[in-house]
């Protein structure tokens, strides 16, 4: 396979940060009502295909204003898979266009299945597919997926797999973003509550995929809304890599992220969408005719956010 | 909206299921190296699209041979995701085409996120999405979906209300059939099990969801695997109906599956998918020019167990 990676991902995404000096991924989840409007006015169908192209200029014209700044995008399936199959060729345009600017690209898609229907999923995003004569395709191809583990290991187990034999990375949902989170993950199993059980899952399923700078490639998915509960994750969890939701429109801010990170200053990846595809809807002059330039400026603002904070805490 | 279906998801289902005399479901699962030659070589081209076209061809035969039989399909969206923009058309047109028969379709696609992120999958599958010029329109449109709650209610709520302002239906992930579903669902809280205390959110969730035969259109996955476990289930949730995978090539028969039945007959449907649409390839003669007929004869096998055994079980 000559497109193969040839470098574990964790590794490959700690250098992106280093590169960077930046732990901050852009979410590229766009919403047609919100993507301005100069860049649909060319595009007189009203159908879903001109969502698509919408959303292909509007992503584009974002990883132009970021690209330099960040290490990795962050586009969420939900938003293009709303256009069916026109909008799924926008989520391939917008990945192929952004692994062109040297950015990582991590598909949120919080998949999740039994172990026939997991491995199709793993073919899809990480790894390869069958082609009507036989030989084997990329289809996807992203450096990394987010996954729901509720199924247990045999659902899990052909990511793992594929983020070994392809070095792809996977997050694992611990405890999420949302307010709702602890219907079931705040319950407790014995002395331990559902989202550190599952983290303990992870932890013995991450094993062995550590890159050469300590961590691994089996990361976990752990809110910034919940800095508290971040920080028993980390415990039990000391050598994966968290993505981290929850940062700017959710409500979490600077100083509740760093329970996310190890005394190293690594071990995070922060994530914000809104706050930064959209960040000229809270602008002053609300100027959609800038809204590449307000996303940087929210792109620089939120690294130098998270670079005070971390040096503050670990002071 | 013209073309909002006018009846409760529960009571389409079963009234579907008496016209029919029967509660199974056929999984539209394709896999390009099942699928017979004849059907590719129409296709030259070896890239994602002649797959799709394949898999058109293919379902829309399987469709033709059991859409008298049985009363809806469920097509497993990792299967067409594998094939990016060309798969998801695929889908689509699947989709189309059982609805044309009279099918009910289930988009067995188990998505999750958090509310604003489920908002789109809710818009995506059940509801309408929003055009570039503004106004809504339908895009998968199917009749119901399954979902992950690992998240909680309100990453559930936006499928629940469109479930009611569009007369559509969800299936929750409880006690999946695979064998490690036991890593996370058999863990014990307090004196319940994690897919007793799931059982029992979505007892909540789906309050006030009944048609007029009784039953919710806020429903459950559970696995035919596990006879014992969807006993409980079936005492916790009595008005829901159960989306039952596991018969056939998982492993299940016709008598684990009657644990999932209330004694009035209803409240589950069973799916197989590679036992009833690859029958040919269990068959002796591997014809793979009649694999059309041979499903719809697995198709009447499977009919003719489940009655047998619900018949059976209930003297």
């Amino acid at each position: 396979m000559e497109n193969k990676v040839p470098e574990n991902f964790a590794d490959r995404l700690i250098n992106a940060i280093d590169e960077k000096h930046n732990p901050s991924v852009v979410g590229l989840d766009p919403r047609i009502e919100h993507i301005p409007e100069h860049l649909k006015s060319k595009h007189c169908r009203d159908d879903r295909e001109a969502v698509a192209d919408a959303f292909i200029a509007f992503n584009k014209a974002i990883i132009d204003a970021v690209y330099d700044i960040v290490p990795a995008v962050k586009p969420q399936l939900a938003f293009y898979e709303q256009y069916g199959h026109c909008g799924i060729r926008a989520f391939e345009e917008t990945i192929s266009y952004a692994r062109s600017k040297g950015l990582i690209v991590i598909a949120d898609a919080k998949r999740n299945d039994i172990g026939s229907t997991a491995e199709a999923y793993s073919a899809a995003y990480l790894g390869e597919v069958r082609n009507s004569s036989g030989s084997m395709i990329r289809s996807f191809d992203v450096d990394a997926l987010t996954l729901n583990a509720y199924l247990g290991w045999d659902g899990v187990k052909p990511f793992v797999q594929a983020c070994k034999e392809y070095n792809k990375g996977i997050f694992i949902l611990a405890k999420t973003s949302n307010p709702s989170s602890g219907d079931l993950q705040d319950k407790k199993i014995d002395d331990k509550t559902v989202y550190e059980e599952m983290s303990h899952l992870i932890g013995q399923w991450g094993d062995g995929s550590e890159g050469k700078r300590g961590y691994r490639s089996i990361g976990a998915v752990v809110g910034a809304t919940f800095p508290e509960q971040a920080k028993q994750i980390r415990n039990i969890l000391p050598n994966s890599i968290f993505l981290v939701p929850g940062y700017g429109a959710q409500g979490a801010i600077a100083a509740d992220i760093v329970a996310c990170f190890n005394p190293d200053g690594y071990g995070a990846i922060i994530n914000s969408s809104r706050g930064i595809i959209f960040a000229y809807m809270d602008d002053q002059n609300k100027n959609s005719r800038q809204f590449d330039t307000t996303a940087r400026s929210a792109a620089i603002r939120m690294k130098e956010d998270i670079s005070r904070a971390l040096a503050f805490f670990s002071l």
